[in-house]
């Protein structure tokens, strides 16, 4: 907290970071902030290009930007070849993650003994044979089932749900209200159409470095283990079925669903509300539009998108309409060729 | 209680809420009812003129209805312009609120000093410096984080979850599992494809007379904060991003997500399923049609839609298939038009 | 746990649940596995052909497979009309679900009286008059609101939610984060744009043998009830809106959301990411593709589909952008075809 008080000087930043500095090393900066909203004592960044204007105006004390955008910044600036990831380094310099005290809250229930560097909060319940990594801190009302093991530094926010039996790795950062390990949705059906549950005696296994977003759930195997492999990144509201397998550093938005057994691939992009079939493979450093419906393999790297344009609603009608017809429209523009190609032979 | 009970006659719901009686003053009604299920102590309501006939069968003691459809109806009746809203206003005459008793639960963990007439449940962990108004009601299990602040005759319901420096208007409901100020998806990418975490140092401030569903998410600003205005109304498991600001009275119905730095106007309604993309701007007054992807800004009112049309399974695959081939579809209509513009002039 | 230590001979099996064994009946089995996984004390199961192959190369101990397959197995086998439902049934078998020690925690809340059966976690609070039937499960940080039933042999996951006077049958498993009666989204809009809450006075009734998964809400009903029938099936996410009728063995997949007042049939598949619109009516035996929007009742049994179809983003663009010209394309082809039959009719 001292510190983000004191801030740092120029100086200071880009002997920890690199870059190349224009301007005075020996000022001072305490926080981040916008383009727009900075102050003397704020660091910003221009990222993209159209928001380059900005720099004249800006009362930001300084700036990370590319070396393209340097000769129009009147701001001391600091050039980087990624002026993005630079700044979220200086915001987490500036911003260092809020420690509870450590120790065992009286009105926590915890079956198992922990290192004396583990916080955990009121209310939460840690079941047995549970294992927390040093300096780890458990929120209050989270409930971390029988034989749980984590790394160290984890960080659970209140209302965090862990299963039995599932691994968590060092510096996992996961949001309130959140499910790890719950069944996955297996079930056979019978003869009447009723169902029979069969059991799911997998695990989630979550590597190092992997955050989740509040109310994501991501189901335990039914047999063999559900993967999120390391550093990646999973916002809110995600549903990730069992059997599941997410590929290092893959970045999921809000609101997407992969159903059980899709494998997917290292650093892919899946953007908000996308759905991804079950028992399909998405090859590394695919990117899924918003809102797509993947229903088979993705074998080549690349953009895939599958969304319907919106419009008006009353055009919406008019062509909505038609798609009902696409394949008849096909059939009649055959057909006018062929029909066309007669007449112009006579002709 | 003792009014629910007793009831109200009809001259006493039209001294309250205007309109006008035709029938029996005296008649007292206790409780509100669909025309179909009404007995004669239960009050009713003709929003839709649909279910204009069920006015001939209904048995309810009275109902309200818009003047078109008075002269129809055989039972007492109060005439108002905007029938479905008086009657929401005699439902709530008759449905008030239930109050827990006040005091704070000796199972909650308070580290501040609350109003006495605040309620708060079992199991319920209230932080530092939290500033909660009058007679509002939290309810079990809820994790209300560090220097919170809520208005009067806010009411949340059990396991919710506010984190720290949230700011929450007067006469807020919070239902159940819902998450405010979890971190927002704010990562930068690393050139070896890993993510850098980006602190998220907004908070969420919800304005006076919002509810909030069941396990809805809304993240806390990047550097700004993410805003709520006055009077919205959101469904269940919607997700809404960082730095968002969603106008006055809107209203979004379950599973809508809205990425960051959206700007959504006032008295918008928003239709299950819709996803929003970041960073654009949707007039005041815009509905869209649910499970539609808006990809772009709306400046103008009106309704839009992106949905695609369903159809039988058999019929889809057919149509589906020549989606992959509008764009080719187009450019032999034109060729065709050509070749016959060609034949025409020459016969 | 001794059951499962020592497992079951296949003579055991076959008496229990029948199917014709093919192999030695002494053949001791202790758990379930995929053909691919599984040793010598694994039982496997071959339901889709498209892995016959691995019958082969398997080392499982006894497989359970259909009469069509027999004859390819080298191993051990049951024949079984229905091998996937078969081998649920043997995994139950080995897989007992686990019971907690009966008795109410210390620190959990319960302010009525419960069977000697019933196990209540640690901060879970049940409220007055509720009845839980005899050998149910509830876990830690449940809140169990007044007025609420439920059948015997009950199983709630921690962090489950049940609002007051909601019905809930036998067997029921609830999975964590679940939100059970809140409000439905029931609001009337005023002349300003504003809106009056309608207050939700109805509840919700879970048949038996309902598996509802995390984080799923279902509301209250508005007037009537919420009605969830015997043996259906909800994965993670879903939202079902108030007054919203699920017949019997209905399976809904993960993020399905279902608007107010739709009723849905008996032996439905709803596929993940679906949206069903409100006010209207599915038939039995219907199954919805994956995020297909249901804009209108479905009468007849059978399947359907409303998605788009995805591709590269480069040809998607080139595609999506004749889906706004659908209509036109249309009359086009049309006045195509006139000019031609014209052309035609002078040749």
């Amino acid at each position: 907290m001292t510190e983000r008080a004191d801030g740092f000087t120029l100086d200071e930043i880009v002997s920890r970071f690199g870059g190349e500095l224009i301007g005075d090393g020996n000022l001072r900066i305490s926080q981040v902030a916008t383009l727009e909203k900075a102050g003397p004592a704020d660091f910003s960044f221009l990222a993209n290009p159209k928001y380059c204007k900005q720099l004249k105006t800006s009362r930001a004390g300084a700036v990370v930007l590319s070396s393209a955008n340097a000769p129009d910044c009147p701001l001391p600036c600091i050039v980087s070849d990624n002026p993005y990831a630079y700044y979220a380094r200086v915001a987490q310099l500036l911003n260092p993650s809020w420690r509870e005290a450590s120790g065992i809250h009286p009105k926590a229930v915890v079956e198992t003994i922990l290192d004396p560097s583990v916080s955990v909060g009121a209310g939460t319940c840690v079941g047995k044979d549970v294992r927390i990594g040093k300096a780890s801190v458990i929120g209050p009302g989270c409930i971390i089932g029988e034989g749980v093991a984590m790394g160290e530094q984890a960080r659970l926010y209140g209302n965090v749900t862990i299963y039995p039996g599932c691994l968590i790795g060092a510096r996992a950062i996961i949001h309130s209200g959140a499910v790890i390990g719950a069944d996955g949705f297996g079930i056979a059906r019978e003869a009447d159409g009723s169902w029979t549950k069969i059991p799911q005696i997998g695990r989630v296994i979550i590597g190092d470095d992997v955050e989740i977003g509040a109310n994501t759930t991501i189901d335990r195997g039914a047999l063999d283990d559900t993967m999120i492999e390391d550093g990646v990144k999973l916002d809110n509201q995600i549903q990730i079925g069992h059997n599941v397998r997410v590929g290092a550093n893959t970045a999921m938005a809000g609101c997407v669903g992969v159903a059980g057994s899709a494998r997917i691939g290292k650093r892919c992009t899946i953007g908000g509300g996308a759905i991804i079939l079950g028992h399909l493979t998405v090859a590394d450093d695919v990117n899924i539009s918003a809102a797509t419906l993947v229903t088979k393999s993705i074998s080549q790297p690349g953009s895939y998108t599958g969304a319907m344009p919106f419009e008006a609603h009353r055009d919406w009608l008019r062509n909505a309409a038609q798609m009902r017809h696409l394949d008849e429209m096909a059939k009649r523009i055959r057909e006018l060729e062929t029909r066309l190609a007669q007449l112009e032979k006579k002709s």
